[in-house]
């Protein structure tokens, strides 16, 4: 099946100009949800990943179920002070201001193997902040994976300069 | 393995004299993250459920997992304001004001067959919104399934008065 078919998109949203890629649509397609996660699981189905790591919110629906696809545990990162324990945490730029992603500071141990899920990778502004947790962690990102790329936004190539593998299931051209 | 030792409580979290149970230790634990799903999957293996519901945001870590096992579609009830399309919506009383649950009104279709999955049973009140809002779109909401239940709270029996089937893993005593 052809996964790019299942994705809505939906014009001006959340505003004028944006053509949101509405990935809803597929995670409920039965057929397009199971494929959507053998395809993000099978580039590391023969590493022995630690954690896969998934951003609030629609990372922890395709960062759950690769976790349980490739038997490893789930840590969420999540959007400031919504976690309980102590955290590390890191600030991301927005349009107009900037918002902060935390983690548990006990939820990856230093050297483990991880893999960050998210839905969407447009600028990567929201990857790098989770990247940069898991490193202060000490963990070793080794990949990050993505339902939906937005290559001109240049996403791919902030992450690679970091040294991260990246993945993507569906591309889109513009914003 | 013992999923409730996996647990951890966290007291006076996010106030004053409030037990908090926290799952996120759960869903770091390889073993006990496999085990979670297997356990909240296993009543439903025998019936062709449709789409799994998860709550925003741990259901969706549970719940997509589930989705994923039992080779259903994932549809995601999310607080109001964040889905792009039209929506139906449903209010509930936190302690203080209340909150509103969307869902996209085309996720469904009438006469599905539908499990939601959240992290926490308390008093029910976020679920009771949930089952609602899949009512209005005519689906047939079969069971829902827990990690954590707080039975003192008496979500259970809210639930069951409703003709749900209600399913937990693990149970605390008090708030």
């Amino acid at each position: 099946m052809n996964l790019k078919d299942t994705i809505r998109t939906i014009p001006d949203f959340p505003k004028k100009g944006i053509m949101f890629r509405d990935v809803t649509t597929l995670m409920t397609s039965r057929r397009g949800f199971a494929e959507s996660i053998i395809q993000l699981s099978a580039p590391f189905q023969d590493i022995m990943l630690d954690n896969i790591v998934g951003i609030e919110a629609r990372g922890f629906v395709f960062g759950a179920a690769v976790a349980y696809e490739l038997g490893a545990g789930f840590v969420p990162i999540r959007k400031k002070g919504k976690l309980p324990f102590d955290t590390y945490e890191e600030a991301y730029d927005l349009e107009y201001g900037h918002d902060v992603l935390e983690m548990h500071a006990d939820a990856v141990r230093r050297g483990e193997k991880i893999l960050v899920v998210d839905d969407l990778l447009a600028t990567g502004g929201t990857a790098v902040a989770a990247i940069k947790i898991l490193q202060k962690a000490g963990a070793k990102v080794v990949a990050a994976a993505f339902v939906v790329e937005l290559p001109e936004l240049g996403g791919r190539k902030r992450l690679e300069g970091m040294g991260i593998e990246v993945q993507s299931l569906v591309e889109f051209d513009g914003q």
